[in-house]
């Protein structure tokens, strides 16, 4: 048992850290939704605003990041240990680079033909977003523990799909792409995407073990 | 000196993390073996069978990180510092990873010409193993500290070496390799492999670190 | 307020520790120094011996890693709060392998061409390496707390330009060069300089970190 776990009991509510982590993946959620958008319409002037909206909601996950580290500077106790409250706002940082990330390579190494496993990257990556969000909303109160043990399972898994469609796609550039540039260009793309669902399961690494020690 | 090193004088010995890091360890040997093993065959069916028990392999290490994690949040009082043994515990499954990694690249870019360097790298990756394991099996009782600081040196021998294979082999290919997209998937391989003796080095570390706090 | 910034007002001032992150930190200016050297030189026998000046220093870089690691080992109150100097240290470890990867791998893949991004990333790396000097410095007091915050933004500043100096000259690789294995050679040293100006932030980030808990 943690020292927080004994004081939560005498300290009123956490009414800093858990409305930031809320925001922080929703607007993981956005991200995802914008990547999705930009990489399943033909109208390329729309993906270009699209990708402009993912660096705008990069910048705002960044302030979000640097709330939470504030926060934590100045407050002596918090609802979970500081270690872990450190490293999901990280975890959740690194998710919002790498779809940043690779929405940006994307659009500089002027990519415009978006494969079906580029859009199936995407996709994983918002429904991990969206289950990191559910699981985050559950830890205001703890109650609802299985919701939370549920989500991680399935961005585990979404992780473990994540890795397969990668591999699978690198594997047939490595057969069929003749053009080393281009088969560089893709390798790349598709790594920072995979990346980015790595990034999620790091943060739900970090939601077991919260819940683990406090529930 | 630590709270733990105050409290191990009124505590029964550790019966619990000792043992899963003791099984962890011997694991990654057979890892090491199996990718030495697969790695020398010219035989490609009973490759491919090895590189099947190297999944299955990392399967078990996973269980027994998991293992570790548990047995962290149900234990306040650990046999040493509890950010050691959580870096302990990642350093080693992060070994194992990154040689089912390399094992599974191997097999999905289809390559089976295995070169040199690859045997080598193979080769210094068990040799670290068995060099971890030997330390490992040291923390115990802490009474043949120098067993433990002769493996670490060992360790960072073993890694300044696999970087020397890797850089010689990677300027090799640049040199004669014409082929970009066979030049790719070779120094992918490559790297996967240096990459595991970088995590041995990081376990390494940690053991020196628990060892000058413990000693 | 953490356990540190109670006691540092009973012991006497740290001898320990500031004079070894000041040694650290003056050994990053020499080897930004070096390799901005190094790559504007045309003569091929002086960037030579510049190169293993850069390997003597990142070897003088690792032993005052070691310094600190031991003295966090033996020294139960430190001036700041441990997981921060572990952390600040080897932030500072990480830029001088960073600096050394990126001379070493010009060396090796013989590359004799510096192009203007590589010069431009060189000197952004010697500016980041001055400025945590500076910062460094300031530590030892907390009198001139701005003289770190400024510097810290201007490493994230410098940090983003040298992101941009990367996307850039990649995007610009993908466009011109059509010889791939040249292509892919100039990628890894422009990434192995992007990536220590990376290891730069990271170190103001812990310098900022330290302030927001000590000032």
């Amino acid at each position: 048992m943690s020292l927080n776990s004994i004081f939560q009991y005498f300290i009123p509510k956490d009414k800093k850290f858990f409305p930031l982590f809320e925001k922080d993946s929703a607007n993981l959620i956005s991200l995802g939704e914008k990547l999705v958008e930009a990489l399943n319409t033909e109208d390329l002037t729309r993906r270009k605003e699209l990708f402009k909206d993912i660096e705008d909601l990069e910048h705002t996950g960044d302030e979000i990041t640097h709330q939470i580290h504030l926060e934590l500077s100045k407050n002596f106790i918090t609802p979970f240990d500081r270690e872990d409250i450190h490293r999901l706002a990280s975890a959740l940082d690194d998710i919002a680079d790498y779809i940043h990330g690779s929405a940006s390579r994307i659009d500089l190494y002027q990519v415009t033909e978006i494969t079906p496993p580029i859009k199936e990257l995407a996709s994983l990556i918002l429904q991990a977003c969206q289950d990191l969000n559910k699981a985050i909303h559950e830890l205001r109160d703890l109650k609802n523990v299985r919701i939370i043990a549920d989500s991680c399972v399935r961005i585990n898994s979404i992780e473990n799909q994540a890795d397969y469609v990668f591999d699978k796609a690198v594997s047939e550039l490595f057969m069929y792409e003749k053009d080393a540039v281009k088969l560089i260009k893709y390798k790349e793309i598709l790594s920072a995407l995979e990346d980015a669902t790595d990034m999620c399961e790091d943060a739900a690494n970090v939601l077991e073990s919260i819940l683990v020690k406090n529930a």
